[in-house]
């Protein structure tokens, strides 16, 4: 009791933290890698003067695509960028995909994509996709378990879709090792069946993209899936609901008490389907799946987030250039399907909790840190991340709420060219972040290193 | 950077820190009567080790009557006495009632319940009670609000029963000032109506206590005020839930998006009806309303918890001595209701959800704390309690997982002289209780004193 | 085998038979006041062509005030002049109401009621009323079952207003005499506070009628006594459902398997809550309880009535005169409360179901005379009405479902002086009525005397 | 009006008539192939006195597989002896199957199975079945439907599965047509992968029947079924539900206001799944799919039936010798699976609903009409069946409600050599049928020719 402590490294002053259940004055000290503590009067050998800011836990984006290759292209953003545009936008560790070649193991198909995720600038985890080839290489997955993959993707819609029977087993396979199932849950033989006849009658434009998903049949898919997980006994998550359907699934699978857990991501509670009719290219750069929704679902979505029928918000992150989303133009089933959001999320979410008041509710602020840090570090299995808690990575975020930025390919550092926001004044926008206690984004200049990211074991 | 920051004058040091969120190791600084950090390492001028404790804040009760004069007696635990058993307990914060005479304003009658409180060992709050003669006064609620009542309590049942006019009224006025209506929901005409038709019939015995308040009404009632505060367009939380129905009710609001919340006991969580049938007093001593149901909704309310279909415990701690409750034998309206759980919540909560295991699941030791101690200071409005944050008011619970503890009314602090858990052993215990700075309780001996409590504005 | 048969004395011929279950080509026969037989090629003594109409069973309107004292005024229609207009109209048979009053026995009431109701021209039953001074009288239940009150008419709103304790009672008696309870089902206690709100603030015009009668609490009421009857376990009958809120909570109910039916009435089905914003009496003119509500809810009992959620349709036929209306005009909740529809319902409920077709689809028919004629009958119980069966009352009907017939108080028989359809021109009206083998309207001529009616024991 | 009529062929005279509406004492009277008159005191040229007994419209079994090829082995009863089986029990018209073969066309497999059908002793539907390989046929679907397939049968199991998108062409091409889709709901691959699993643990025998096919995925194929159709916008029939997880479903499109119906079957209503724990063959014989389930679910089926939430019964009578389903002892998924009840459906009905009083409840016995005679004609759609109404085809039955009858191989003219309903004594039975004014089995005795049914077109 009679030496003294040393001071920490860093000490974010005079803020204000936002956690999941407050917001509070406080200082953030930073030792090394960690939070050391929070209090009152800190004092660090280095200080940042965060007043009139919001300090929160660094933003988790549990879905995204980065430099991956889907069908004729490979999405825009490679770790590196899409890592880095993250970190401008507030996001201090995301969740990307290992898909397994059917020669290959699933041990080897993860240290491969780690291999291509060297270059990260942030912390990153890997979901672990079981598609069909991989039903028969479910004995794996304790490794992959043990490498890290604390979470497996299971797609209800395209080439890599379980039918319901792999989809049972490699739920069972999934709730053995511990492993959260998040799932893709569209109807695809519906979908598939449906742009045949849309594409056979000559519909071939972007406007028929969204009437070829029908959100019933979202629904109906999501509720398939929680049904037979209900019978496996697992958890499961359902990955970027777009409409009021399966709101209403997720919130009746909740009603009765399953551990069921959804989310939604910003295209779908910022942009209608009534993009799709824009002319040209225009209209085809928004096409993602699920589709974007009319203005109804747009706004059950955020009623659900704020109720908790939906838990989190992530980006599901996947763009393509303009000239790759041009060569559907005459058939939009070739378009290829995703939006860029990885940037924005942070900003849009916090706009639409809690931004439109002059002072914000502070349950509206908690909600948005909720939404998009605590509960997707939770959900994903990020144990030291998503809270600012001693001995927790000292990722941490200041957030001015007073900053106006409008959101434009040029004011972002995403590498697409565009962007479905384009154009959209907000209030309120990240100007720090700091990742592991380094500080890397400073008021819109990068500090970061390449390839300082690492592979987290969820 | 250069002066000495000042050692904080006590510090929690070695112990497990279980908030909402987390479980990590920390130690907790407290500074006065705040917390003023938390964190790795921390030191202080006094320092309490903490070694195998969790460490948690402390637990709130919102839901407790204290030398409350209802019908022909008043319940035991008079205010020191009823905070003293609460702090021994773990609880650090309780809101108990206050009841305005016809004749009285709503100001006076709050100064007279604080003066009536004034011996409380720990802080408390309290709901305003808004009974039928209240309604012509609610112009008085906004002074009522002002002087820190932010709740309202409404009865569906009893003498200070409103009919469901009144409660539209009182709860619009509520909603006006940004009050909670928290709400005793039973169909108060048909039990009157069922308990005539049993005693008329000469079932007189507590036996028929359950059977005159049936389970399906008290989830009908539930399911009116529901109805009702939606369409006042306010928040409502629904006091004591007992059995599955009332839970459904408040799930289907949940699902629906509405902000509902619900709450309920230890003795129902514990107990069933089965005890009514028990020889002489002993079937009369756990009569509360609503009544102890049958296992199957027992289990219902577990599961509801853990869910988040229910949000938080209390007690409605309403004890009274064996002799009061025996004047009620031959006819079992006549028996005062209430059981006493001040004391034991903390623990018997512990115990359902997390106890069970060798090592509790992290999971489960965060529930245990957010519907003890968290959920229920945001719910009833303690900004500064529930949480273990710097600024918050330094109410801290140590709790000893591995502490065997026999129940009895010798072992209790409580002073009815019984109550319903004799003779049952949990596993895990609180041994010292701080509040505001002070410890109050150390290892099972009293070092606080009375009066020292104070009223909290919530 | 050898003597002939004798010809039965009234044989309708050449039409198309519309039962609740089928649609063809067939004679009717009618020997005395009953049905003889239902073939192919009948002969009688005296034959009606009804080559090009519809052939039905007299429809039942199981729910009309005639000549009933309600607060200042009489409704204007006496039962001969209200049953006369039922059977221009198509209908056979009325249930109206005696209502007990304190000093009075229940069989006494009946026998007064049945005095006043000796002008009718058709035959009709009485719901017997349990208003709050007949819970005591609980007991004579049995007799009034006895004498032919199969039903007994609960009201949850106004002076007769029963609270849930009195309800159960009442619906535990008439379970037990095998009666059928029919319910007024809204929330008594939340209208008179709205009444008084909005009267308090000036808000005194027929606007604010619909709006101090929440649709959500109409179906908050249906559902209570829903619960309430289903703890009883018995049957219960919701009367003039006017919105989707309680359509929901009927369908949920026969989800569960619960004996609920429910009716709605022309003037919800027709009519919308805008006529109140009619200036002067014509705003006031449409005031009944339930209030007229929005389209949606208007289209929601079409489709309801379509798929079975609700079962019949009556009128509450209940008129004033302009002049009566008239004396509410400065406070709406003093307009006198009811409409008539007792000679229109028939058509329109053709023109609604069945009507909009060249060529009527034959289910549609079908509905149409199961809610109009069939499952009024089994629900009320007259066990030899609604079907055209050998052995039934000859109560006939032929309607054409190609006379246009433009509605207004001169083409109408009834004596408010106005209707709500004033101005409407339905394809489809009945021609013919026979009343027990009297043919009482033939081609818009009255054949009928005055009294001819009798009251039907259900 | 002087000329005599001639007096019908046949009257049925001093009956009880039982409809679907009513119960009332009449006599039918039979003039060629035809009802001619419902009525009072007919005469006839020939004369059946019915008194005690019963006269209800023939019975109507909609599902039933008679002579029919699947895998290994056929169905025992041809069309001859299961029709003559069928009409003992009370049964005058069926609906069996067409599959037509990959190379084949709709209208050539329907020749080619009424060439099969030839032999039928009663009249006779059959439901197109649209299997993998007809999808691509959908275009000759109209010229079926003209050809009288008013019904499209479509598997969701088994190897003439439809996945979701064709399940929807084929919903879509039914509803284009004005054809009923009648489905198999079960979860396929669900139930492959189940079996597998349990056959590569050694789990072969019967006993892992039913735990290979999960009720709530049942109930979740139904729900699947029910959201495509009510995409599409077509009304869909569920076959043989067996569960209360598919009854709530089906209750919860109704209370939607869809136009969904169910049927379920004898075994589902009287036998549970413990008979798969019989040792040896005997385990065997009652394996049909769905599986017989627990005692809950056979209970919820009778409440549903009640309650409207299943609308008729079937049989889905497909039997196999115990030598056939003996081959299956080692493996539980290769014995043929089916049961016979076509003979026993209308009395077990009976005796289920109305059977167990003195005197039974009209409205109980009107509602065994309504479920095994009227509803079944008007959903599959005989429109001149089900009913004893003047021009309608004259299949009548007398059921003798004091005889009994003991289930048996011997007492039973079906020739699978066992029953599941052996030893079984019912209080009711058929005693006379009448198959377009043939009386073709007279206590007992075969009365009727090989091939005299005829095909209906629906």
């Amino acid at each position: 009791m009679t030496e003294p402590t040393p001071l920490p490294d860093l000490v974010i002053r005079h803020g204000t933290v936002v956690t999941a259940t407050a917001v509070f004055p406080a200082d953030v000290a930073i030792t090394g890698r960690q939070i050391a503590a929070i209090g009152r009067d800190l004092r660090g050998q280095r200080e940042i003067d965060a007043s009139g800011q919001y300090v929160i836990p660094g933003a988790i984006d549990g879905h995204v695509h980065l430099g991956m290759p889907i069908g004729r292209f490979t999405s825009t953003d490679d770790f590196c960028h899409g890592t880095r545009a993250a970190a401008f936008g507030g996001t201090t560790a995301i969740v990307d995909f290992v898909e397994t070649r059917p020669e290959e193991t699933m041990l080897a198909a993860l240290a491969a994509r780690q291999a291509v995720a060297a270059e990260a600038v942030i912390d990153y985890g890997l979901h672990m996709t079981i598609g069909p080839t991989d039903v028969a290489k479910l004995d794996q997955l304790p490794a992959a378990r043990a490498a890290g993959c604390g979470s497996v993707k299971l797609y209800m819609a395209y080439g890599l879709r379980l039918n319901d029977g792999e989809l049972l087993r490699a739920l069972a396979a999934a709730a053995e090792v511990g492993a959260l199932p998040v799932v893709h849950a569209e109807n695809w033989d519906v979908i598939t069946t449906l742009i045949a006849a849309n594409l056979a009658a000559g519909r071939t434009a972007p406007h028929w993209h969204p009437r070829s998903r029908p959100a019933e049949l979202e629904g109906e898919a999501a509720g398939r899936v929680i049904d037979i997980a209900a019978y496996v006994g697992t958890p499961v998550h359902i990955f970027h609901v777009s409409c009021a359907a399966t709101v209403a699934r997720i919130a009746a699978a909740k009603a009765r008490g399953l551990p069921v857990t959804g989310e939604t991501c910003p295209q779908y509670l910022t942009l209608t389907d009534e993009l799709y009719d824009r002319p040209g290219v225009a209209g085809a750069l928004p096409v993602c799946s699920p589709p974007l929704r009319p203005a109804a679902d747009r706004d059950a979505l955020w009623r659900a987030l704020s109720s908790g029928a939906l838990d989190l918000v992530t980006t599901d992150h996947c763009p393509f250039t303009a000239d790759e989303k041009a060569t559907g133009l005459d058939d939009f089933s070739r378009i290829p399907g995703g939006v860029p959001s990885i940037e924005s999320r942070l900003a849009l979410v916090y706009a639409g909790l809690a931004g439109d008041r002059a002072t914000p509710d502070p349950a509206a602020l908690s909600r948005w840190v909720d939404v998009c840090c605590t509960t997707p570090a939770r959900i994903f299995g990020f144990a030291r991340k998503g809270q600012l808690l001693p001995g927790y990575d000292a990722d941490v975020v200041l957030f001015d709420p007073t900053r106006e930025f409008t959101i434009s390919p040029e004011s972002l550092h995403e590498t697409a060219g565009w962007t479905p926001y384009d154009g959209l004044t907000v209030r309120g926008w990240p100007t720090t972040t700091i990742s592991r206690g380094e500080v890397i984004v400073a008021d819109g200049r990068w500090l970061g290193t390449v390839g300082r990211g690492r592979f987290v074991a969820r």
